[in-house]
């Protein structure tokens, strides 16, 4: 089984939350974690039992690179992913400044594909949660980056649940 | 295991769908499938392993009486379903009215509590997908029914998969 | 011309939010603002030049009471106010809790009665905007305070544009 | 003034609702309107009073090349153009297969930009609105085109209103 993490990334904000993904996702039996820039991902990387889709805020969706690779792989991945775990993460300018909105952009696409999503219930600490997938405003804090965290094991949970996989190795 | 399908309606029409969606999710082994209208639901109904909703398309969203029951719900449910699968439908007066952005409404809440979500890749027939969930425009015709029936088969697959059920019996 | 603020309150939060969205959009000659709790509204306060409407987080929306005005309310002002303008304010327990998905609640709401709805480019300070409407993290801070009163100072700007009244006294 | 219909299509169902979007808008006093496929656009056309964007559905939001503009127009326009008037059109190959989600995208990058957006209340007829813009599935059929028409002239009726022009030509 495989997670793969792609993501864009302006400033690293949103590479150091992949980063925190991926961490969180490590450790699983059965399970490898892939984390690429998007400049060097291909359409069968969303093949993945899990794919964790991370983008800086722009204009309130993901950047055009990340949705470049979602038009373009529609041959090799849609329709073939039902079922399997998706979640994204997402990194703004300001509060309010559209991370939340991102979310739903990478959400959207990911469903269209057929995976199945989701978000944290819990909250990394006071005053920051993940309920649609894991947010940073500028450089990602230590709750912050616990969320992502989170998020990666999650993912792995998931995948772990319906692939058969077993769980994580304490 | 359960799936409840809770609905609201106005004219009959999301009924109509609800009834399409419990059909779908019969038959499997170990599932129970339950249907209420939302006058009839309570904050454990949310607890199911399943759970689908379908609402009219109000003003772009699920109707009050809806939101109600996921706004009091959370002291009984909120963050206990964590996984669960969770999916939507709705029927709105016409086409470019909103029943998709409701799903979206209802996929919001869902993730909220910790649902995991889903739509489906596949077409029920031409020009007719639910790729966010079920839609209807006014009275649902036959590919909207099946697209309902897929999408209840397809939430206890999945349930049966995350929850250690078996396969529909054939 | 009237700007009707509505919201509805669990802790307080969104009601500070609303009273700086009505200290911005006061002073404009020619509109009256007017703030409302959910409790206290009617339908034919939809029928003011502006409306902005203020909600918690609740599962990623509004709340139910705030849908329930919008389901109700069809009669009186559905259609009837094409080109009144519309905004939202939202204010969660977390980052990443929703605020931004429940002002997209909102906005939908609105855009569904015939209100043409914005957000501010603009930042309230370092890391603090409001893109598509106002938001907080629990207690609004000074930032987000300034960015509800410069929506509801907006708010009057583009209600004055759209229905002929004159721009803020200096 | 101006008036800019920047469009992406694939099978040509797009660009028809384009067309129909521009006849809609032409015929107003001093307003200016221009068609543009996407491979034709620049970041000065963002610059427009009216703006209209038009896509397939793609995976649930505007395709990529769409989203490169906006992300790439930045510097040009953003925060430019608070108050223009901006919606919304999208072709799905079914119902329920995103097209009403494709709106959200593009409207949120245009609210993002500083745009005022907005949808129809009317019905072009039994069963096809526009609330959130125009869509279509598959080859737009009549109402579905005049459902575009009236979007653009609702464009050009609010770009007037904003910014001084009269009213059209009877």
């Amino acid at each position: 089984m495989k997670i793969t993490i792609i993501y864009d990334t302006k400033t690293g904000n949103t590479k150091r939350m992949a980063q925190a993904v991926a961490e969180g996702a490590e450790g699983f039996e059965g399970i490898e974690v892939i984390m690429k820039h998007i400049d060097d991902a291909s359409p069968e990387d969303l093949l993945s039992e899990g794919l964790v889709i991370g983008s800086p805020t722009y204009c309130g969706l993901m950047t055009w690179k990340l949705k470049k690779l979602f038009d373009e792989s529609v041959k090799t991945a849609w329709g073939k992913v039902d079922g399997h775990i998706g979640a994204a993460f997402s990194s703004s300018g300001g509060l309010g400044g559209g991370n939340e909105i991102s979310l739903c952009s990478i959400l959207t696409s990911l469903m269209n594909y057929g995976f199945i999503v989701f978000g944290l219930t819990e909250y990394a600490g006071r005053g920051v949660t993940a309920h649609y997938g894991a947010v940073a405003v500028g450089d990602p804090g230590e709750l912050e980056v616990k969320a992502c965290r989170r998020l990666g094991e999650k993912t792995a949970e998931y995948v772990s649940r319906m692939f058969g996989g077993n769980r994580k190795e304490e």
